[in-house]
């Protein structure tokens, strides 16, 4: 099975979804660092029978806010001297900006080029999230 | 530094251009495949200072002739059994289809959706690559 050594100092950003890696990857900005990546998909998992990994060196300081709307079953640790630092919970973030685009044709996003498209949630039980512009729901 | 076991049996594509390797896992359909597939940014390379790695496990059977038009110097390990079975040599490919597109604008391909774009290996030396309909060279 293909591993990727653990890393010194950096960021392990396991259970993800099989699949959901790239987009992932593209949502963070990784392909605008410098830094070693390594992207895995399609890994064994017990828990999710298949899953992506990623792993970022020497980068720890990250908005990995957006992961929480993404996918909150999402686990990070933050590794520094071969130790895990940190165990980042996700949260539903409040906020989400330029991640989904809102599919009301007649919303002022779906017509403007250069609005921002901006998501707030609504409902944290039944995690809604609505555009604040039109107010429909995002799916 | 980030590293990834050797694969017992699967591809191991190496000397990727530093930032290269996505545009790979595009050209190679990779997202499409079930299979477990990593991807390296930025090792660090005697060779090239920095560079990308892919590997690919338990698919040993690919049309990789896509990557001698992108970086002949790309080299491809094929393992089996933890032994390398093979060494791929890449070579200029003779045709390139759908990979790179026209830039004349009065081309058909620019103008009909629905063609193909390929191009032909016109001088091996030179490297020249011209457009099967209105000749331009790609650069």
């Amino acid at each position: 099975m293909l591993k990727i050594d653990s890393v010194e100092k950096g960021l392990v950003i396991d259970h993800i979804q099989a699949g959901k890696a790239m987009e992932i990857y593209k949502y963070l900005n990784l392909d605008k660092l410098d830094c070693s990546v390594a992207i895995i998909k399609n890994v064994k998992s017990k828990k999710l029978g298949k899953k992506d990994i990623i792993k970022v060196e020497n980068n720890i300081n990250m908005d990995l806010t957006v992961l929480g709307f993404i996918d909150p079953n999402i686990t990070i640790n933050v590794i520094d001297n071969d130790t895990i630092i940190d165990k980042i919970k996700l949260e539903l973030p409040y906020e989400v900006i330029n991640v989904v685009k809102c599919k009301n044709p007649r919303c002022i996003t779906s017509i403007e080029q250069e609005i921002q498209h901006k998501f707030k949630l609504t409902d944290k039980e039944k995690k809604t999230y609505r555009c604040v512009y039109c107010d429909t729901a995002y799916e």
